[in-house]
């Protein structure tokens, strides 16, 4: 509590002052579970309102200044209208992430698949991704892929790990000089016996073969039960291999829930480890991005609260008392480093961000004034006809 | 080795040639995950259809007389008529399944659901579904239900249960003397904070409130990881209350892969542990159903693989030398008796039921007989045109 | 944060003035894992030792006036003289818990065991513990059964279950009229195939089976990874058989961690399902227990440390405005709901815990008026010779 | 079953002639849980009784010709005696294995101890034992680091790695060129919130960045539930990194039950991973050993059981028709290259492994050769008095 004094909380404001967080431009899109995908009215039908929708979050939390596509659900035919219609609102393309799942070529696996054809198809899609990228001025190319198998003999999986490496050099190497590679890891899903990338161990072993620009995307909902991602996210900096983020939640598989809702205490403990090694800094060229489905609850006042859940547990993390935590780690104190580290997860910064955030003529409660700005409103009457963007488009 | 003397495998072979399981109509449509749904040639178009692919699977192994409808899905505008296409193929209808998951009205549940118009309109689903069990001789209304909520605080999770308690009611008192309520629990999903019935104590709770003729089905891919999932079937068949199995086999969540594929062991000891609690009686009412998807794997071989892992387990389980074990177990001698239980389950069966299987007229070889019968090839031919099959009908 | 407004703070302290935590006597002794158990300074030697540190958690919090005991480990020629020595220590004697792990002959079980005079002897502990509970005063036996098996086919689940009914009911029939007998569940360990009571499900049959007065012990640290612990204790209470906590926390296993440290959140929706289905009345029967370890902090700061980590929770669980929630839930307001949820867990109580602490005579910060205390000083140095406790005493 | 032709056999028994799988000199000392540690008679008291009995589960299988020591549970005066010890016993000394949870030091860490004088007392330890296999004749020093924290805060993660690199850079220095580092991970206990290392991507990096003979332990019960090992298995053995296992089996934690009880088809499909990768290959440098508790079973028939679980299934995996599968896989067959390879896993290869052993002037039986021995009765009447082996000694 008597972590808000004067000179902690001014560098901790200091430090939240260039946080960014990327969208998906997914979230704004229609998802669900296999079982159902339920619609929403207002849903964007083109990747020009999912930005715009994106902007909204931006608008009301200046947090979210950048947008990531996924490609082809967001194909337009001319990005540079679509990077242009961007900055009129206010923000600019993110990441471009590719999609190796849904072409029917893709049932057996994509860039390990054991035909030629197969595997030159996907090459070729991540090399027109990166064309997207520099259209967009994109940074990063993602790739989260979902090849692996379902039985056991279906394949064989050293083979596939040798041809995934053979891909990647080839993509990485029609990188341009300032683009990076991110490999995203996945414990399962969609295959459910093995999956080709499924922890930070082949990812990591996989980029390093590739080179510098070759990173590490680390998903807050793609581990085993119980593993300490935390841990990870220090090992990753540690090694220089951490990316970028895929923010979310979970309490059971790849729930993809809103970032801090299933285990807050988790995201704290992530960010503090950001904090520590560095990756808070905007040369460490970490990347934060969410990545989730808003099944059930409105997508633009559900990507408001996420990017606030993570700038909230920055805020906590910022304040730890790190002269008092190292002296009682020091001094082999368990208890007493304990409770300084849950000191600043117990401190309510809520009020302290809201007077912040208007202090930087942003609204004190943003997810109020989105309610209150009729944007929600306008798109449910306006956006009628077409087809809503969902997971296909 | 010598667990095959004569004695014994006459006993076994006597037991097993009761055996029916049950195929779900659903196995035969296309299926896949959130990221994508993988069609297949000859997919039927219809229930008719699927019922005749489900015979195939009774034709070539002698073991599935029976097929489950999920309503709507299999909703027929003559259910006699479909009734009396069963009787034609050689097969039954068995459980009708209704679904509560689909409905926009469901988002936010339904039998448990805070709006008496939707608990209603489920409510309503399930006499209908009475209706189709009237008109197909059926005898078990199963109810798996989606219910649940995605964030804490979303809902009240004990009014949900008090509510859920008075619809299932008002469906038991619905049903005929001849029918059983069968509810079915699961971990999770849908859902990705709780989940209505998300345990077998739930699912007995609830069961037990209504009466003799509510039971409570346990689908093999719907626990926590780690489950000792024979020692439920254990402690529900003590309880009286086991009505229904649905097989499959998960590595990670409700996989839905085949049954025994990702832990024969474990089928062994679930098919041990049914046989000592005198499940495989007929008397006892257990219900054997398969409840899988065949999402990159051809359909009609993956449900015969399926009902001929279910058969070899239960041979393997009913040849395990009972006296010895009993004696072992008795003595306190730990790896004896474990010895004599891995004895029965190292134990090749398969000659011995492909010579059991000729000498009752049926294929040694099914998966051979099946691919040599021509039937694949006729219904990719013929199916064409028209919407195959799926989650959605 | 404008939660705390005096109407809703009135009410919430008033909630709060009659919360009663019991220590266990055992967490004041040594600990550890199977690799090591470290010993520190100041370790009780015996029960009267054992209470007097317990005591001063009570003297610095108000907040833990009962001391549960462990038989055979807290075994004294006079509880008499035990229970006077409590009083006057401002505590008094609590739950009595059986053991029946330690003794030779229960190796391969004891209330379950397949050998009669194994069983016996086991119920005869247990009603020695009765005695104990004559004694002290005492209304919980609670049994924790350590019994199960390590190996598929080691032992016939089904007869072991029988035989523990039938142990329990005799057992049961021993109490007294104002007694009650608490069964508590635990995933695994110290078996690792099979434990004979392993979910709630289990505890709640056997328990039912016996009558009104045995009730089901819920341990946060008993369940399956993923398992979601407030619906259990919603289920518990709506059946009416929720009989005691042990709180505690894990990552892992059961870890035995301080409660709320592994996972806050957690506490907070277990501490809210206990306020909304009564279990903070003390008529409810609900008995709030902690069981842990201090492997490597400090015992007597580590559960001071836990019981204000109940305590705070519970504030925060007594502050949800529950008339803003319910609102929301009834308009079906996903994130709506979730955020008024939030906004309670969130709150920073320590202030007002701190302030209201003091205004009733106790220390604002109970840690640091122990540190300053001298005790812990005094017992290091007082507490020379003898044998420390464990857990063989 | 139509795999054991002529050929095939001849190659599997070829390749088996040459497994060895190494004991652990601890198997044969009481072992038990925190909760108890039950002991047996017969029991080994020294190091010398250890090897006595090791050297009867290699007189028995002919598969153990290796025991690895633990220092200091094995420390003796004259390890040249022992070494002539088990040679006398046709047997040699294999893997030495440090210890770093046991002293009083090592509370909060080893390696890793932010204290100069504890790293330097764990590195000095590692010193004796790199003396050791100089004594012994040993090749690899395995490093099972028990280092982490309970408590978030507790400690530095990210300063705990680094000083972890340093030490081991100190010990790897001084190994004799012949000799190796081998560096286990586990995913948790005896820390219950971090481990220092967790995972095999922790131990990679850790181990690549020391040298070329610097490799990983892979302990099978060391992982997070439903984690795909024989990926694990498959990636190491890729980078070149896999130097040895340690066997056992789990359905929770680190059960350390007898390998290949659990799951034998996970077993199945780790050694499939072995033949696939060269691992079986004795110039693969891959060591084979176990690492189990016999808590409750016998000792030395717990040890038989174990290797020859172990051995036959790399007969199954040996037996797998590589041919058929390779084609099956190539023609995207899901089904039937599971089916090729589910053939081998069910195929009975007990009998020919009993011929094959009386072949080779080894028991058919082996348990019930060693039952009939006289061996366990001998030293059940001899082994009086003297201190048990444990985990202490």
């Amino acid at each position: 509590m008597t972590l808000i004094d004067e000179e902690r909380t001014r560098r901790t404001l200091d430090r939240l002052a260039s946080q960014e967080i990327e969208l998906p431009s997914w979230a704004f899109g229609n998802s669900g579970t296999r079982f159902r995908v339920f619609g929403q009215p207002g849903v964007p039908r083109d990747p020009f309102e999912k930005v715009a929708d994106a902007a909204q979050v931006h608008a009301h939390t200046g947090l979210a200044p950048a947008v990531a596509l996924h490609i082809p659900w967001d194909l337009v035919d001319d990005f540079g209208k679509l990077r242009a219609h961007a900055e009129d609102h206010g923000v600019r393309i993110g990441t471009i992430n590719s999609n190796t799942f849904q072409d029917e070529a893709y049932k057996l696996g994509s860039l390990s698949h054991s035909d030629t054809a197969v595997r030159r198809k996907a090459i070729e899609h991540h090399l027109e991704c990166i064309d997207v990228m520099r259209a967009t001025g994109s940074q990063d190319l993602k790739i989260w892929l979902a090849d692996g198998t379902n039985y056991a003999g279906q394949d064989d999986m050293r083979a596939r790990q040798d041809r995934l490496a053979e891909s990647l050099a080839e993509i990485y190497a029609a990188l341009d000089a300032e683009h990076r590679l991110v490999l995203e890891y996945k414990f399962f899903e969609p295959a459910f016996y093995h999956t080709d990338v499924p922890d930070w161990g082949t990812s990591y072993a996989q980029v390093s073969a590739l080179g510098e620009r070759a990173v590490v995307c680390l998903d807050t909902g793609h581990h085993a039960p119980g593993t300490n991602i935390e841990f990870i996210v220090m090992q990753l900096l540690r090694l220089g291999k951490l990316g970028s983020f895929d923010f979310n939640s979970r309490n059971y598989a790849d729930d993809d829930l809103i970032v801090g809702a299933a285990d807050p205490f988790q995201l704290f403990r992530i960010m503090y480890e950001v904090v520590r090694g560095g990756g808070l800094d905007p040369a460490s060229g970490v990347v934060f991005m969410l990545d989730q489905c808003h099944n059930i609850e409105r997508k633009i006042p559900g990507q408001i609260r996420s990017v606030l859940n993570v700038q909230e547990m920055t805020a906590r993390a910022l304040l730890v008392d790190t002269d008092a935590l190292r002296a009682a780690q020091a001094a082999g104190d368990v208890l007493g480093a304990h409770e300084v580290f849950m000191d600043a997860f117990y401190t309510d910064v809520r009020p302290l961000l809201a007077d912040w955030r208007e202090s930087r003529g942003l609204p004190a409660d943003p997810l109020a004034a989105y309610a209150a700005s009729g944007y929600q409103e306008t798109v449910d009457a306006e956006r009628v006809g077409g087809t809503q963007a969902g997971w296909g488009a």
